[in-house]
């Protein structure tokens, strides 16, 4: 069977880590899917920049030549901030492929609008990788909707936030001690304002409350904070009474039918399902109606766990279209 | 549409749990999966016993008569024991319907033949309940599955024993007066035998095994404890080094490329993924080869939690039908 043509956008970490999983996996690919994926292209910012040798791909810094490509399926988006990120979606979604991204703050904004495109255009969009990396906390959610119903939801979702934390808690170090060595150890941004002002939590909730409840609240009416308003004597006053602080984004429907959201740092006890998620780790306590409280847990961030839910939204996306061919040839 | 005609094997708390939550859910099912559910008739063993009102629904203690049904669907088997359930299901197969099962003495044995027979029919078998009740174990190896790689589990997989455990090491208790205390709240069987013994957790383990690694490993060559094997001063000697005994059912390929698997008491520290997994929940921790470790952790058993995620297994399986109908419908 012919190789189903993709592109990744964005030639980073996590661009390099899609380009990875898919060559690694082309056997595996072809027996869950039907078709092996073939990265056909990359858009890349700088031509002349140094980057690893990826043999018989187009490397280009033009999306025009991107969309060209006959029979392109599927594009992988792996750059940052909102634009052109968005409109390269678009157009990708108007050529018929199916996207796949990991943008958290683009999707918190355009998920209404792309979603309504895709399904126009009978495309899909795969979007695990914008919230907590590498653990499945959509496709569990996407489930749910199915016959279930998510009521609230808590999670741990900056994994830099919560290492920061969890530092200050066990060694007694300062907030700003402990975010110089987690920008030293590559677990902070250089620039760690969306980090720690809880700005990215705040992406990933609006995009878990349009996935939960099929709507966003209004950002203005969403308090947030960061974990740069808590002091250390704070945090270590708590842990001797055995609290901890999380800084935890929460969102649920109020009894009134709005949705309410907050982001900040809160004090749980030991019985809370996220006292004992120490270190970067991201984790979602997931609320439901029939399922008592699911919790999962898992790395946050990193190339290969980011990369390797957006190398699986693909294959979702695409053995929908198998299960499509086989039911067809069955029939 | 028509609605979609089920059958429910076995009227306990979980058949019923399953007849609430599809007549509750019927909207959102038509929505999800374009079709509504509608529970045709129910198997029981007594048709004399007193039970809630099913208006319509045809309640028979004979199996000829619910597979005589015309164009029954989906057939949700929730009976104890190996037989007559592996024998209905497998007729219920050969007759063309999608089979969902809780049934995990049963499945970890008849899964390979059970899963070539659905495979030859084109039918479709929902199992996530056989594994850690209202947990979504299965489903997310099943993603995993696709393109990335489960290299090991472990697992506490019987709420049971994990009850017994934590009350053992927050309240001194012997084993035989928690074992008591969990009979009287409901969370032990009268005959705890297959809890306590390690062979609930061990029937999981296998299934877990199958959807991980496409094997088992030989039944008679994986050690298997209880925690009835564990004495009041082993757990109380542990908790004061700040250890704990989890009751856990690990399995994962060898060097060798063999399945090596085990169920017993296993002795962790606070950096372990299940140390602090207390109580009747269940947890698996996901060994993954680029998405590190993934935890899910949630209620084990139950009315609700386990016919929730069968309502869901049935839905997933009708939708890849539906988009089937979408697909042919738009080209």
């Amino acid at each position: 069977m012919a190789p189903v043509k993709a592109a990744i956008l964005g030639f980073g970490t996590v661009g390099q880590g899609i380009y990875t999983i898919v060559n690694e996996r082309k056997q595996q690919l072809e027996k869950t899917i039907g078709t092996p994926i073939e990265i056909a292209a990359i858009l890349v910012r700088d031509l002349d920049k140094t980057r690893p040798e990826t043999p018989g791909v187009l490397i280009t810094d033009r999306f025009e030549e991107i969309l060209a490509i006959p029979d392109l399926k599927v594009v992988f988006e792996a750059i940052v901030g909102e634009e052109p990120a968005r409109t390269y979606l678009e157009q990708a979604i108007a050529a018929g492929c199916h996207v796949v991204t990991a943008n958290k703050v683009m999707y918190a904004k355009a998920a209404p609008s792309l979603e309504r495109q895709a399904r126009e255009q009978g495309t899909g969009i795969g979007y695990e990788a914008t919230v907590a990396g590498g653990v499945p906390v959509i496709k569990t959610i996407d489930n749910l909707n199915l016959s279930n119903e998510v009521t609230g939801i808590q999670g741990i979702l900056n994994g830099t936030s919560n290492f920061i934390l969890t530092k200050m808690r066990k060694e007694s170090c300062t907030f700003e001690e402990v975010l110089k060595e987690a920008q030293e150890l590559g677990y902070a941004e250089a620039d760690p304002t969306n980090d720690v002002s809880g700005f990215d939590a705040f992406c990933k909730l609006m995009i878990l409350s349009g996935l939960s409840f099929g709507e966003q609240p209004d950002w203005e009416n969403v308090p947030m904070e960061g974990i740069d308003a808590l002091s250390l004597d704070e945090v270590i006053d708590a842990d001797r009474q055995g609290l901890r602080y999380r800084h935890i984004a929460d969102v649920r429907r109020g009894e009134d039918g709005s949705i309410q959201a907050s982001v900040g740092p809160v004090l749980i006890g030991p019985d809370h399902p996220l006292y004992g998620i120490d270190g970067v780790d991201n984790a979602v306590a997931i609320e439901t109606a029939y399922a008592g409280t699911l919790t999962v847990i898992g790395p946050g961030a990193g190339m290969l766990p980011t990369a390797s839910v957006m190398v699986e939204d693909a294959a979702v996306l695409l053995r929908k279209h198998a299960t499509f061919r086989e039911l067809v040839t069955r029939s």
